[in-house]
């Protein structure tokens, strides 16, 4: 029922090349296709996708019996199993994405110059992307389709561990793309478990892939800065601040804190590190981790702190570097807002950063001192996100500062091109 | 007189790991500094640049000597010669860098969320930018002005050709940065012309640069653009072509034609090969070279076209991928608009192409299909530049599609961050 996935006659240099021909044939058509002809396909998409649910599923259950042998933990089995539910969301997904603005052909400035030449700043596909994912399934479908509302073709390599379900949910995102006369070959999986086949595209395909997107973890994402030799969009880990100032009120800190931390522990844009002004220290502190430990959090805290709360754990050189994912919170007294600049310029990820203040000169000089792909003002970290920034779907958030920063959606997939309207015009 | 350029008793690794390090830690103050300090290290650099005329020169006549016993060519040896005129055109390029307004800080996008957030899209500086360069001096003069307006630190590379001259500049820009009170290790230049130095740099310097760009010759780029392991602007050669479609005014055409080629024949945005419909061959294509050969141009053609204009030599397939840079053009009949865009999109270095016409329909397809940097409308290729533009000094033209993409300005110079402004919000 499933393609064949190795082909075992050839290696795989020579499968990852023609796959990145096969790409960059397809990346033309897509370019110039139209938002209707795009529209069309990712609607197909979605459609085939509820219509294949049974066949996903049995493919998904192959799967997850392959991992319950190889003795993946519970979480990682999570991650990877799919449902109705779940199947459902990602035709909806999909559906949001058609939905989008075309970004495409966008003029996203224009001036005129003295000797009569109009200059037009367009928006172009940026060409071939390469997405290297883990163990989530969906992920084929949200890259896939956003890639293609932008104009662009993709190569997908998905973990080895959900590589049926991949294959399964690939062949209804090509089915979408037949349907609106799009070229098949604009979205490719990748078809063998080998891992060379990710060096392969790390090197770029000899030009085939015009950028990376790693979605995964620690050990994913160093890899792909270690050994890619095309640019990429980095997602680091989030290592966020939430910074409460003597100016903050307590109540809102409070809130904040909590949110930031516990809404969901294991997204990028949680709090893993809490920064209180050392002027509150003995009114605020306490209260905000007495709100933490009652929400079921565990508290790592410098010296000072445990001075005044004396439930906290030790805090170890580790815990400022340390993306928890989990109900673990590192807390520390600081001198105010410039001791929370230094502390968060030394230890963040750049990711996302929040405080909570009423002085308006302690908020300027954290907005402006502070180099983190997004910081936020009185309210929690977890709006770190391209649906919550009103971007619709996005692909990660990127830590780098290169071309894409912070959410990573429809426009961040993107480049531009100039269009110059003259009427004769030769240069003196 | 001059710095001791080696310090033999350390190797070139330390000696740029340190250059890195003292680099990545003026960033910060050159991030956050105001406009106006930043204004006044630029005239003070302007100025000291004048005031030492003569201590430049003697440096330049140091590295001319020098280069006339190695044998350099003569136009390499114009190329890094230094005069009054060229110094006095070196302090007016920074004092219009001065002039240009400040990106940082600038708001690009904001928008509210139905939540009352409001969230702003900010230039930010880059941070570390490392500039590899050739024999012009005056790029030590312009690379680093242009980086420091954009509030990021440099490290620059010049040509062990120019060692002295690049040196004897780089101080005017040191006691710039000094007499405004900005950090001097903004400003690095790399002090040995071993070419291992090049090889650390492209390395990242363990993370101490952020993006590299290359400024010369089709080796240099190729060198940067195999050894990289960090973003590079891509600066490839300009092949670039005027297609005269079948619409085209006859008059128009020669005009354009003879002036994206022969204005200056030097620099990247010079036409490389001109591509006539053939529908009016037989009207236009001979006026157009008799007017190219008059104006002393080599002509090399496809058979068709000499059939026609016997004067023509014959194209090898070399021609069509050849940077002349020079006092020669390629050309070569196609069927209309279409068979234009195939030849463009199979040979160009997608740096800048025009189209010559009256038909709408054919400009509309040829802004659309192709995918370079700029494409002009009845305009000559040598408007492909950042004053041109009004977009001020440039860096240089990117071929590339990440972050930047055509001239690269002092815009083109920065990152972007989100500023997210709330009232206590919490995500449900």
């Amino acid at each position: 029922m499933l393609k064949t996935l190795e082909k075992k006659d050839e290696n795989v240099a020579a499968v990852m090349r023609r796959l990145g021909e096969q790409a960059r044939a397809a990346a033309h058509p897509l370019a110039i296709a139209s938002s209707a002809a795009k529209n069309a396909a990712l609607d197909a998409m979605a459609e085939a996708i509820l219509h294949r649910e049974e066949h996903i599923l049995a493919a998904n259950a192959i799967d997850m019996e392959n991992g319950r042998k190889a003795g993946l933990a519970d979480s990682f089995l999570d991650r990877l199993k799919l449902s109705s539910d779940r199947i459902r969301a990602m035709a909806d997904g999909i559906r949001a994405i058609a939905a989008l603005k075309d970004p495409i052909g966008d003029v996203i400035a224009e001036w005129d110059r003295p000797n009569g030449l109009h200059i037009e700043r367009v928006r172009t596909p940026l060409g071939v992307i390469g997405v290297i994912y883990e163990s989530r399934p969906n992920v084929t479908a949200d890259a896939g389709a956003l890639c293609i509302k932008a104009g662009n073709a993709v190569i997908l390599r998905g973990g080895s561990d959900s590589v049926n379900s991949s294959a399964a949910i690939h062949a209804c995102l090509v089915d979408g793309l037949a349907s609106a006369g799009l070229p098949e070959e604009a979205i490719q999986l990748v078809p063998t478990t080998d891992r060379a086949a990710v060096g392969e595209m790390l090197k770029g395909l000899h030009g085939a892939i015009d950028v990376i997107i790693p979605r995964g973890g620690r050990r994913l994402v160093e890899r792909v800065q270690t050994e890619a030799r095309v640019p990429v969009f980095a997602h680091l880990e989030g290592i966020c601040h939430v910074y409460v100032d003597r100016s903050a009120r307590l109540d809102m800190a409070t809130e904040i804190v909590v949110n930031a931390k516990m809404r969901r522990t294991g997204i990028c844009g949680a709090a893993e590190t809490l920064l209180v002004d050392r002027a509150v220290a003995s009114t605020h502190l306490v209260p905000i981790l007495d709100a933490l430990a009652e929400a079921g959090c565990e508290i790592r805290a410098d010296s000072e702190t445990r001075a005044l709360y004396s439930a906290a754990r030790p805090a170890a050189d580790a815990d400022w570097v340390t993306e928890y994912l989990d109900a673990i919170i590192s807390v520390k007294l600081v001198d105010g807002i410039g001791g929370a600049i230094d502390h968060v310029e030394r230890f963040s990820s750049h990711h996302t950063e929040a405080i909570v203040a009423e002085d308006a000169a302690a908020v300027a000089r954290f907005f402006n001192e502070i180099d983190s792909a997004i910081l936020l003002h009185n309210a929690s970290t977890q709006f770190a996100d391209g649906g919550e920034f009103g971007m619709g779907a996005e692909i990660g958030i990127a830590t780098g500062k290169m071309h894409a920063r912070g959410p990573v959606g429809v426009e961040q997939l993107t480049s531009f091109k100039y269009r110059v309207r003259g009427s004769g015009q030769i240069r003196p």
